[in-house]
């Protein structure tokens, strides 16, 4: 049938999109931590893409889609998702892979806030236990169409509170359990701030998952005759950029600076936010979701910080909080059912559940896994491994190896001019000479 | 109905992929702006991407879309754009979201040209007055059926005239009004280049531009079922590869280098030249216009500098030259009109005509926004600002932080091999030791 | 008809996401070498984007795609490759796109293995074979419906033989003759190893060309209506998956640290090891497929150094070892046809067969084409080129640029604590003092 074959272009396309969010995370965290752990983080998205996928395959697909028992647990399709019979015009397999790009980014949210103190064991540990068990048993509640929340009437698009609130109170416990980076907090109470080494590499990170984003929100109509599509996809991108612009301004009121941290964290608080009820919302909603997450983010980033909980990339503030609000949201702006826009209470009862169910579940499974990794092969990095950066302790290498750079530059300066007949202005001839 | 379903996803993914763009401009300019400026470049596209585009949803759709006054402006459809009433088999949400991609797209021309000198603040200024005015204004001349040059019978597929001939002559009157980089240009009449900080980078960025202007192209059908979509797309390939390999072989004769920046604007310049006949011409007539643009390009670039006026990423040279020769390039190698093809001079009198008004309406709208900005906010950087780099002026951080790498980095070569037991090449052991 | 539209619209988007693959390429080849040659590769691959692509377009598609003489050569469509008639719903202008996709991979593969020596002149000579006489003649015999191992029965999706084995041995042949670089290989019969210099950057082009290969391999059905678009997508994803699981584990246990190198070059070899069977085979045998590729990349690579061939990426283990490996895979694991699966010989003859004719051919071809060089343009660069880096002395100007950043950074840094009151750490008062 002919929308079959368009629906597995649809799918696929988009799944290949959110797949490629991960390369988004990765340059956007390597671009916020400090050089000497920028290749770690990287290799964690690596250990997202690779251990992750496969244990989600294997197991945690069948935990969220399976043949359901007490509205809790999938029963079966374990080493076999593609025998899920859909009910959909879509080849399972493409349904599939689709759903590992959605389990791949609710570990990658966690990376971010364990950053530059983890042992790297534990984080593989940690990858394995989101896909197997933590993320598929709340994907379960709400998008089986079993699960107990679903039943209840939770609406949540594409992820909010299944993907984004888990990972981001997850992620706050593990950040809180682990504890801080040395140095990022004073005994006085201030905290210091560890500038960001590669604010382009950051922000480019920033477009991809901007990019893939509009395939993660519209993609999850997972059928092109879905007429809620095209909004869904403008829903993504207003909400995005009244995020954007509401960090932008606050950070220019409050510290007299656009901040590129916060604009980007602007940014992907708005998609977080509508990412819940893109499906369901007016595109005015869209928009003033996005505002308002684009607050949100800046207040609860100080927030986290006031109860000392480390969080190198402000992944609590973006996914955890904005994921709840978005969750909330869609009880108040829901076309049909929000209660800003008929009076209704019945949608938002449900979602305020949702979001405290995925709130404490994200909590608990943080704590497990952080108590699992602990008594296994060690939650943190040590003292010696964090100071020398994660990088040499456990990859070996550093991100940046540039010496023959300064090695060659001081003659070849004076080459360019030669050849070129190009004069170059006076700052560039000034030379970092090498000391041995 | 069916074809709709295919519109929708077709054009929704194209419009994410033109929204991408703007992740390829970032890149670009970050790379070919010295670093202390990085930042600044990037959060431009930021301002593009959040006030530019809610600007354009908010006012400029309606401008440019709404119901037609005089041939010159549109009246309605403010607030509400997906209102408009189409007649194509295409959701008005999915028109509108690629539309907005164009017009962002359109004041990130004017950013690189505008770039390491300019106030933030009129930066913000700039993108909604593009987004609300001057792009709209000749976009719906060009592209609303009742606009006055369409009605003439003007030819400009995807807008080398309307995006790119606009912006691209904007850039020219503002860089112009800004006046050069301190150090650009010296009294003696010579000029100086700045390096480009990060060539890879840049690259990157290039990349990211090609890869979506398939989809900024092709995507233009708005309509899978254009038997010239693939033509479309292959043209868009050739032009490409062709300006880029007559760029490349120009710059080997004329510097006896392989010049990246020249090779990458000659890319660029080839995308740029064929956006306006991509739908009407043939596969040769896309190799030739592409090629010709890579010519134009780098003689455009050194006019440019003839006459003093500074232009860090050579937008104008790649955009508004090439603008306009694409625009009248349709003229001669349109299949049906083409003087070339076919000795008919109905058509490149249009295109002559069209391509004349975006250049003076370009001009005055750059001129009319630097002095909106001047009488407001302010038009120029301080002298301190620039020379101190607007990372740190307007953003409060330096774009690379990489200090802990030289803390770290003499100690760990040693252990970097002392573990793996690979010894590593004498130039590494160079360290830079830091003094303080 | 319908099919048609739909069918234009996947590989026109497919071709796309191939074709931004050379960025991957690109940025993964930059990171991989040393600074002094990062702009040098990337010109290579604008090499490959431009001067290869016409060429392929021009000459090679049509000894490819061409009416068939003897097996063995096509013999027409030159200059006019769009004249071919299909038998499939597809534009031909959207076929010959998604095959120059195809043809550039092919030369960027050789183009790692060549890196940081090669003149300049010479890739540009090499790009041109590759396109036009190389890889078309084996992709004739392979995928030209009257090829002379397609008669034979040999299966290959998307091209690990007629692609990437190809280009894996061309490769070999190439860093055969061109001689290791300088500093590579000890007397005493050691290796050395360069530290990559950017591994962030080579990460993004490995997530980039992850991407590109949902459409590399999905898209080769030229078909949405094959009903096995979706499995090839998965496979794709599963191989990845193990190939980078295996890999990184091997890594850790071999060598103690979990190598980013080597694990980026895990997932590659999956990658390249499910392309000629993702049609063919189930998910269980793509994940299977997948691990073997990375206990394989690892010891080639090994093998490779053994044989004092220097090959800075990797390329010779990913794509020839792989290409090789995953060619023969076809015939252990197709599910209709395979040994393992069925018991039966006949497609693991063949398979084997062309394993060989491929490699074979891919090292004549880097033989020949090293010969051409040799005697026309000269093949290595010279030894001073070498030393000073290829980007200063091909291109003239260096890949990274950024002095500016340490004349401004001490300055800055106070200033940043004075504005925003934020204390800084204090390994980032620690200054990199220039000296003159």
């Amino acid at each position: 049938m002919e929308l079959m074959y368009l629906n597995t272009v649809w799918v696929v396309l988009a799944a290949a999109m959110v797949l490629f969010m991960e390369g988004g995370f990765s340059l956007l965290e390597a671009g916020l931590v400090r050089t000497k752990n920028a290749v770690n983080v990287t290799m964690k998205i690596f250990v997202d893409l690779t251990i992750g996928a496969l244990a989600f395959w294997l197991i945690g697909f069948g935990i969220m889609f399976g043949k359901d028992a007490f509205g809790i647990i999938g029963t079966n399709l374990f080493g076999s998702p593609e025998k899920i019979a859909l009910s959909i015009e879509l080849p399972s397999a493409a349904f599939v892979l689709f759903q590992m790009g959605f389990a791949v980014a609710c570990i990658s949210i966690v990376s971010g806030a364990v950053a530059e103190r983890m042992n790297f064991k534990a984080y593989i540990l940690t990858a394995a236990l989101i896909c197997t068990v933590i993320y598929p048993l709340s994907g379960h509640w709400i998008w089986n169409s079993d699960g107990w929340l679903a039943k209840l009437g939770m609406k949540d698009f594409a992820g909010s509170a299944a993907i984004h609130a888990v990972g981001g109170f997850a992620a706050f416990a593990m950040a809180k359990i682990l504890g801080a980076r040395k140095g990022r907090f004073n005994s006085d109470g201030s905290a210091n701030v560890f500038a960001p080494s590669n604010i382009p590499l950051a922000s480019a990170g920033a477009f991809i998952l901007w990019f893939g984003w509009f395939a993660f929100n519209a993609g999850s109509t997972l059928d092109a005759s879905n007429t809620a599509l095209a909004s869904i996809a403008i829903n993504t991108m207003l909400a995005a950029a009244s995020g954007g612009t509401s960090a932008l301004f606050i950070t220019m009121k409050k510290f007299g600076k656009a901040d590129p941290s916060m604009t980007i964290n602007g940014v992907l608080s708005g998609l977080v936010a509508v990412t819940a009820g893109c499906a369901f919302v007016s595109q005015w909603s869209a928009i003033i979701i996005g505002a308002i997450s684009g607050v949100i983010v800046i207040y609860a980033t100080l927030f986290v910080d006031q109860l000392k909980v480390d969080d190198p990339v402000g992944a609590v503030a973006v996914h955890g909080f904005n994921g709840v609000f978005g969750t909330i949201a869609v009880g108040l702006f829901d076309t049909t059912q929000g209660l800003l826009t008929t009076g209704d209470f019945s949608l938002i009862k449900v979602q305020l559940l949702g979001a405290a169910v995925v709130v404490v579940w994200g909590l608990l499974g943080g704590a497990f896994m952080a108590a699992v990794c602990e008594k296994t092969v060690g939650l943190r990095a040590s003292e010696r491994e964090e100071e020398e950066g994660l990088d040499m302790s456990y990859h070996g290498i550093p991100a940046y190896n540039e010496l023959e750079r300064f090695t060659d530059l001081p003659t070849s300066l004076y080459n360019f001019e030669e050849t070129t007949g190009i004069s170059v202005a006076p700052t560039r001839k000034e030379k970092v000479r090498e000391v041995i």
